[in-house]
């Protein structure tokens, strides 16, 4: 494949990972919203912990190039921002699970 | 759906993230070869800026939760774990796209 050809793919792989995160965050919203009801904490460690470790083995499994290490980083920021979002949920009563998104703010 | 459910689908979604980003690695690495065979620099700022609009815009027309901002900080993440990679795979002539990955270490 060319260089062009290769920048495509990952075009559209971006597009699919955009949605994919999309639908990972609402439901990490929805998540969220439970806990509230519940009295529950947003963070729970042990949950970072079963996500980070899921994924690594994953990686293992699928023998991508990207190792565990690289893999850890990539969804500490993911749940890092669903840990915002669900943060910016619970500050905003009556929002519920479907919060604006920052789409106003500098950009 | 109860946390239970919704964390099983989080790790559904997790998986095929970790199977789409390892794909996308695969390509960034791809064009890390032609690019070096062709003697061009790695770190394309143009191109960066190209991934990051085309994340935002994509994420703007499918309503998010996740806003531009959130795309933004995820994916200059997802770039930097490439082009990681795409240095890596240029210290070690002759592993060409497949680099070892980081698995043997600290894990």
């Amino acid at each position: 494949m060319t260089i062009d050809q290769l920048r495509r793919r990952i075009d559209e792989l971006d597009e699919r990972l955009v949605e994919l995160l999309n639908e990972r965050a609402t439901c990490a919203l929805q998540i969220g919203e439970i806990k509230q009801a519940l009295g529950l904490e947003i963070y729970q460690p042990e949950r970072e912990s079963h996500v980070l470790g899921h994924v690594r083995e994953h990686g293992r499994a699928t023998r991508g190039p990207l190792g565990p290490e690289a893999l850890t980083r990539l969804f500490e920021r993911i749940i890092d921002e669903a840990r915002r979002l669900e943060r910016e949920s619970a500050h905003m009563p009556g929002q519920g699970a479907t919060p604006k998104t920052d789409t106003a703010a500098k950009d």
